[in-house]
């Protein structure tokens, strides 16, 4: 994010808005426009069009489109990662902390629907080196699910003929889904969805013992 | 899709390719540029350099780039609920019937990467007469889950408390989530994820009287 010069932010005849609030439009705006025509179909100009304003004015806050790409998808990965890591560290056996995590990433995803699909979809239009930056924070993610799932297992309340990676994958897969499906005032609430795919994923990698402990 | 000139399938000094050939050619080309830049990324020029035609010869093929996606998309939709459809109607219990529902889905899903990622991405590109013939399909693959899952439940094979739509797609997210992380050549052959993934969707939902009967 490049400095702004200072007559960006004053406009003759407009109201001065401060930067920060600018930004949170131009992201908010982005994402929106990203969502709706995919990163390649989108363009700057639409960005600028909706914003109400001129697409050269965009120069003062960003260097390129990628530079949207790269924070929308950064910043909604980071948050998710930070609700997570946060519900790994609180009291408890390494199976209920995983509990808690699955109702926390759901919970993070159904109040992120559009950040998390441009996210999903978009992630392979970053250049190599960007990507990366964020596949680290990937492979952090997963490892938050597969780690706890691998302290579990070796506590004997996660089945020991299972791999870990692919009991993270099958979690991950069945909670990351909400983005698809999930509308806001529909059936169900976002706490309801995360309890409840929750008790699916501990009864489905769980062993007897912990399931039997837990009732 | 269009009936060709005659002059489309002979060309001077070339040789003469069948036309389903070149159709399978071109649908085979379009999946895989959609997949690299989106639908709204991609035009019709790319797809016609990458065969080495002229754009102009496409049209002999479809009326527009529509058509290319709509034939990408409800071709490996249709073809994955025929898998899913005949393994609902083999001999055995509604829970038998969905283990093997989910490995069929598992393994289809893995030998079309390309189409599926196309398919979950690009199917809002598609206008509303288009995307609901989809979408019709698209609720009857759930509800081949969903069905099973409540004739299971009128067994007493699945839990009374579990709701069969949020349990429908529990399971269609673990498993359609391959899409996005299965390599041809890697750890896990498509048999082996899909025997996995079903065993914990099973596990998740069933009762342990289920449970007990089935080990």
């Amino acid at each position: 994010m490049r400095q702004p010069a200072g007559r960006s932010a004053r406009r003759s005849g407009g109201e001065r808005k401060p930067r920060e609030e600018r930004w949170a439009e131009l992201i908010e705006v982005a994402t929106q426009v990203f969502y709706e025509k995919g990163y390649d179909g989108a363009s700057l100009q639409d960005i600028a069009d909706r914003l109400g304003m001129l697409k050269g004015s965009l120069y003062y806050y960003i260097q390129s489109k990628e530079d949207l790409l790269f924070d929308v998808i950064s910043t909604v990965h980071r948050d998710g990662l930070a609700v997570v890591r946060a519900r790994a560290e609180v009291e408890g056996s390494p199976l209920e902390k995983l509990e808690s995590v699955i109702v926390g990433h759901v919970e993070h995803t159904c109040r992120n629907l559009v950040p998390t699909a441009v996210f999903l979809h978009e992630l392979s239009a970053l250049p190599i080196d960007r990507r990366k930056e964020v596949l680290g924070s990937e492979h952090a993610y997963q490892g938050v699910f597969r780690d706890l799932i691998e302290q579990a297992q070796r506590q004997g309340d996660v089945r020991a003929d299972l791999d870990p990676r692919l009991a993270a994958l099958s979690v991950l897969g069945s909670t990351n889904w909400v983005y698809r499906w999930f509308r806001p005032g529909g059936a169900f609430t976002p706490e309801q969805i995360g309890s409840e795919l929750a008790e699916m994923s501990i009864r489905g990698i769980a062993t007897e013992k912990a399931l039997a402990a837990r009732a």
